[in-house]
């Protein structure tokens, strides 16, 4: 099967990383390519930045010319999921809702540890919105900027292994989850020393998509995530335009 | 105090029926004029012409010129009310949101009215997201499309009365709301007919927006809805860019 | 529009605070006037003494002459708030579900600062009651009599930045709420420090009311919040009597 | 031991009919006395009634000379259970909570048949206030007021019997509570005919309050139901006085 | 009348522990004998553990032959309650449920000591199932095995006291459960040191099971607890066969 | 990779019918093997059977000899699923949270339709317990026993269609699933006639298995799922004992 590794970040780095990530988690029949978008932030840190990374990312996959079996969204906040989930024939997931899938499978409560505080509301109210909120043990914040975090990366890990560490022992999690695009694979260098699962999104979300192609359900008909009524918007790019006026055109 | 009304749909129309229903209920020194989107769908109906329209209320309130003091959001589904909390220093609400702070304080749960099996999802995911689900008592979906409304209005107001009782009888509710713009100004005519107040998302959010500015806060700089850091967006409108590199920019 | 600030509190001290607070925010065209009790406790400071402060504020609301036209209640554990909003036909607010709402729309989740552990539980009960749990991020208590923040204000006012702090800090909470009429008008003198909009009950209730007053729904013929069938009680004040027999007169 | 029923309504026969009911249930060494309110509704209907009967329940209680190990507060709404329960020394059970204890202890989820569509509103509310929502299956309301119960019994009882069922099939109810004072008793009548148990109120409070006594905890010194500071409540019956003076005085 | 107090760990100290602190607490004319497990761990700390000692809980109870009125569960995971409320006509409650239901009817919140920090996840879990969530302040655990507990009793009282204490000046707890079978009777210990009712699971089940036996239910005939169809299990020991043969069989 | 399906029930046909189920869903290069259980029920239906089902489960387990790289436990209330999780090293998912899981990564909230009203609670629970509830839209029930399910399976689809189609029109679920070890496979015949998908646990526990075990976490060595100590259990298979003597022991 193919993924299509969508990145809602402008970041060349960052969609390469996403992408060995993805690739290193792939079932060895899955092949993974990546797209990212032409509009919007290096990185997106505020949920305006993010209204413009969700436009971009249907703008972007609207373009795309190669056959996908499943998208994957690569961006933290699991921006424009369900938007493209009720556009789209394939199945879609983020990388957060996939990591809360992964980590309710093998613990009783869960963890996140996140870079800025700004993003622990944003995180918290994705948590809300999936339903996990229930296995949901604790946040913790590492201060610590996406160019703090490449600058000294031993600091960095450092900061996470003890914020994963205070939410094992103190908040009695039965897993942790790395949140955020700029962490993706450092899950794998902290995880020798944590005694809990340390799970990453996009890892999770590529085993979730194998899972989720395979079942093979029709696109519904009824309910939100029917094929919406062919619709005319005004004012958008032709490639986007095509794209709503033949939604889930892919098993038509 | 200037109230801009910033409807996420590009009709006419609905713009025009939104702005009499805003200054209907608009305390006298009150000012409202509205602006609606240059691009996307008539009437949003699908979460993907959602993100569509949420850009493009960015783009658009980033060429107004006209000062205002609060932005009330004139779509039903809420679209952006966050990013542009985060990104204006002025206070900013959304219709169903506002119909919902105010159905809390008369009642003790309410009920919602509805068009559209479609939309019903999106609605309690939206009053989930408020925190709003202890106190929803039900909802009842009237299947009309925006189309049947205007054709035979007469109709779809016997449907509205009809799923209003329906939600007092049979779920107690001690208020109801009329969601969707499309609706906008039909609770006046079933009022008269229905024992509990009946709620409409423009007139209650003119006046929680008014009382915000009367309150006057402070642009947050803390928490998730502090200003966000100055961020360079690639390849989106000048205006747009602008209102990036100086976000909250009325205040400074 | 003329407000009543009906005071749960016997106290003449706390009642002229609670009334220049609510004037400070008033609109130009409102009045405000206060009403006190004339039973019960100068400060209101357990469950018991709050019951003979409920029958109190019936008591006095019966024998008020003044016409008015919305009912804020001036006592933070929202005190009698629900029976009045039956008795009457025009809009009652209690001070800390007001904050509440404001709160949920400046903010993703809010803090509550609050004066003597035992209230801690009262709060708590109060906001669970109205549902907004899923919005409070968290509480912190400063052990402060209302005495002792009468005799050292300095002192209090430092242990409400610190306590304010710590919860946007701690908890990542994007507003917060002075709760208890001891600590009305307090919010303007620690908002400088923090950076965060601080809630006030008395200033957020007096645009509830302005609002809720314009939109001027009709007194419920339905529900928990109809008229209740006239009642004769027996051994009570005659004017109270009157109110029973009569509930909701101002409107018939 | 002995345990004082306190009934919030005036009513004679209701009180009688509590008594009967609470004696009925009584371990062989439990003696149960009545007492009811001087002021207020012969049967409390409305939220407004209730704050009168809950300031006449204090006045009454401040009244009794007989000595009593436990109250059970004989009215539905468990109106000011949570004031008596920080006054006093002795515990204090509502009836409607102790339904719902046991009602979890005989089963998964439980419904709720009621008097009177206004009460909808107020059962729930004192449900979701003790935190069993998550247990409510659903409630039935049957339209007959309390003295329409009196005047066809029969009727009335074909009313619960078929509400009753309707729960156990439609809301797979593994238990009913009969709620209201008003339909003391009858959950004799009809559980013959219903194949899960059901409950009543007062049946359930006897024996809560049996184990509670016996396990004789120390009246709380810190937290929400710790003695409250002794205080002087101006314009109220001397016995009252007394009491507010030296709360929680039986184990002093 | 007669309890079974059921433990499902082996051992046969903490089984006399169990039963002494069962009769400390019955109603005198309340017989109180015990039944231990002859399959499965000494004491049961794990959830696969835990399998094993419920399946011995049913073995065992399909040999006792003396008559009963009630069991009382005396393993603080409430196992096989469902089960066993299932499978037979009297009433069962378990000591941890035991403990919540007397918390809430006495404090506001409550706190949970527990030893072990693995356990903190099972109890958190019952506790939700149960639907006490809501009313759940926090929890403590101390770290400490049974063993220690035995070996140095004064330093895990010290230990338990801090726990204790740290719920109720953190959380604001009004009450406190001590969990686990191996602190049995500790609570009178600590209680004289603690400001807020100290509660022990066996003592709060003893009680509400003697009020449920009064209240003397018929077995359910619909729902999750009526009586199983006489099913035919293959490979269990003829008395358990027997059981399944006729469930509820001391009734019919 | 290689899984075990684990039957909880003793029906030969219907661990044929899971395995078959489980094979049509699995990955090429995955292979499944079936083990059923010694002790217990043909089919489960109760919660007193479950208890032996889970202990059969468990002692079968122990005398596997043949390597397995994740268990799925096929009998629909996720028999034993935590104990077996932390009694062994490799992934355990169940049949009903698996379809959970997968319900909320395709649609908003998702229907169950089940068999045997004495069930509902069950499944419920087992939702809760997940924290699923929240994204829980209904259940229906269709009352036909597994014996009529074979008996008339031509009836018992159009049951299973009726009850689907109504959680679809009446709740708005976006996607449905079919409870039940009894029912599998039969998702496939409805499929075509609803308008959502519909979910079998079998298929989507399949899926899950694959993503964990590729993920590929190391046992954890704290919380709650972590190797239980080496306990000693009395009266035990001599196999299982060695299961609890080494836990976790493929892994080491």
């Amino acid at each position: 099967m193919r993924i299509l590794l969508l990145n809602g970040n402008t970041s060349e780095s960052i969609t390469r990383a996403l992408l060995t990530e993805a690739r290193h988690n792939a079932a060895p029949d899955t092949t993974v390519f990546a797209a990212k978008c032409a509009r919007g932030a290096e990185v997106v840190a505020s949920r305006s930045a993010e209204v413009v990374s969700a436009y971009s990312m249907l703008e972007t996959i609207a373009t795309i010319k190669e056959p996908y079996d499943a998208v994957l969204v690569g961006i933290s906040y699991d921006t424009a999921v369900s938007a493209l989930r009720e556009l789209l024939a394939v199945p879609v997931v983020g990388m957060t809702e996939a990591a809360c899938h992964v980590a309710t499978m093998v613990g009783s409560r869960f963890g996140v540890v996140l870079p800025g505080a700004r993003n622990a509301a944003f995180y918290r109210e994705r948590i809300v919105a999936c339903g996990f909120e229930p296995r949901l043990a604790g946040m913790r914040v590492i201060d610590s900027s996406a160019a703090a975090l490449y600058a000294d990366p031993e600091n960095s890990l450092k900061l996470i292994r003890n914020a994963s560490q205070a939410l094992v022992d103190g908040e009695h999690c039965d897993a942790l989850i790395l949140a955020g695009a700029a962490l993706v694979g450092l899950h794998r260098k902290i995880q020798p020393d944590i005694p809990v699962p340390v799970l990453d999104g996009i890892a999770c979300g590529v085993g979730m998509l194998e899972s989720l192609a395979r079942l093979n359900f029709p696109k519904p008909q009824a309910g939100s995530y029917s094929v919406p009524a062919s619709a005319e918007l005004g004012n958008i790019d032709p490639a986007l335009s095509g794209l709503f006026a033949h939604p889930a055109g892919q098993q038509s």
